[in-house]
């Protein structure tokens, strides 16, 4: 099922398998934030996930959802950031081997922080296609199944158990809003809200300078080639194909944000929430306050994706 | 009984008379924070509380604390930080004036959060004696009723009402561990932590620079006379008399750290657990790491007190 995907039961069937790993991660009200805003905001705060990311649930539920025989072999996949880090926490609860592949002059911090959660990295030239070419290489040595970052059922699935937790921690919504990527998180929240609450409006916050998803949903095909221009380094990647037809599906409306108005609604989200985000996650807050007559005065979730930061670089 | 102690039965009715306002706070857990510590640590998370510290929980205590005829006339301190904005933010709650008195000097920021926070500002000079003559004076001309930082009973029954939550959410401890300023923190967990489970030990983190409480128990006496020189700006008050009281007979333990070990304490919190805590909050992370083998293998509940950080002024 790796590449179709997820309905409302797999998601069920995630949450049940995460459960004994993942944090419940709170949500935090702001009276202040809401002031500005205008509207009701409940900020699901997946910073504080295990890892510092929500990519934990979808890691672990693709590592748990392995037979023993499969996963003996371990798991494998290639990212530098977040996903990579998530995988190798994942395989570490299970005891088998992760393998990450690495592009040469990834962040050092974040290298480290995988090799240290146990992985083995293996590197390779900073292009897709050597990625790709390296991941599949490994995956031949070892037999290590592949994880995809977000273009997989299972890690959709994973991710969208965080909307199962929103929903009973505040009862109803009238719309939800994910920063979009490679669209894994998009894909899974969409799924699970509208299998809840089929009123809910869904909303993608996208940097306008990785805006892929927002002109592949307007001209109704993919994007995949394009030459990302952000800060936000988690939202780089294309938006993957079953995660374009989620979207779709599920109505999901894009909003694009600048990186200044990202940055701004970073330091904002600091200052009164008392929390590390990353500037990656704060483009969710940068879009409600660019569309404010589109939430005035509505029940509005935000999922606040992570808060891996380097404490000496802060952007503003 | 303002100057007297409180009892459990106190903080009991304590939370439930704050419970309308006040915020439940997560307890945050980090599997790379025990590992440093070789403790099993529970962070109390009161940065994430209402005004952005523990203080809303005394403030709010206090303020519904009075009858009608008593509220009626406003409620006055001083203080130039999260007390003056916690009790502008509690008696908001119940529409009754707040008078803050505040020195001249007072960072200018905290200031306007008390203002927006809707209190009415009284400026004097930056000395004790001035601070007190004025606030009686506001008293007078007003018939306000004062609130105490701290050498309150009401204040400090609803400063323990935190540790009702925490007991509630990891079930038991081996140890507590606040920083200590005026004591009215310390004074209300301990009495709270004792009354549900006896043989929790009790410690106070305080900055080697305004160790007045650590000097005043080895001294078995008061002392009220010292500068302090740290910048834990809300660990730099004095003891009170009726705080030192409930220290002695709780048998608090006062750890003294330095400004360095806080700030690399802070660092380390912000980097971990992905949260913004004030310097002073980071006195009780420093505390366990400088005396590692007291909490070795133990289960330690620990205070983070606030978040009302200046980001443009990051200590490292």
């Amino acid at each position: 099922m790796s590449a179709s995907l997820p309905t409302l039961q797999h998601i069920r069937d995630a949450a049940a398998r995460i459960a004994p790993y993942a944090t419940l991660t709170p949500v935090l009200r702001s009276d202040e934030l809401d002031a500005v805003a205008g509207a009701q905001l409940h900020f699901k705060c997946e910073n504080l996930q295990r890892g510092g990311a929500f990519k934990f649930r979808g890691a672990c539920n693709a590592v748990w959802s392995l037979s023993d025989e499969e996963a003996a072999h371990g798991v494998v996949t290639h990212s530098s950031g977040n996903h990579g880090n998530a995988l190798a926490l994942a395989a570490a609860t299970r005891g088998i081997p992760a393998h990450v592949v690495v592009p040469e002059g990834a962040v050092r911090a974040k290298l480290e922080a995988i090799e240290r959660a146990g992985a083995i990295l293996h590197r390779c030239a900073p292009t897709i296609a050597a990625r790709e070419a390296k991941a599949a290489q490994v995956q031949q040595a070892t037999g290590a199944i592949m994880v995809h970052p977000y273009a997989d059922a299972r890690v959709m699935a994973g991710q969208g158990t965080l909307v199962l937790e929103l929903l009973h921690q505040c009862a109803s919504l009238d719309a939800l809003v994910t920063p979009i990527g490679g669209g894994g998180l998009s894909a899974g929240c969409a799924i699970a809200a509208h299998g809840l609450q089929p009123s809910i409006a869904i909303y993608g916050a996208e940097p306008a300078g990785a805006a892929d998803t927002a002109q592949s949903l307007a001209r109704g095909a993919r994007i995949d080639s394009f030459t990302p221009d952000t800060m936000c380094d988690g939202l780089r990647a294309f938006v993957g194909e079953p995660n374009l037809q989620a979207l779709r599906e599920h109505g999901v409306s894009v909003i694009t944000v600048s990186d200044e108005e990202t940055v701004a609604a970073m330091r904002q989200l600091w200052q009164a929430l008392k929390i590390v985000v990353e500037v990656s996650s704060a483009t969710v807050f940068a879009a409600v306050l660019k569309q404010r007559e589109r939430f005035a005065g509505k029940r509005v979730g935000l999922v606040l994706t992570g808060g891996n930061v380097d404490l000496d670089a802060l952007p503003w």
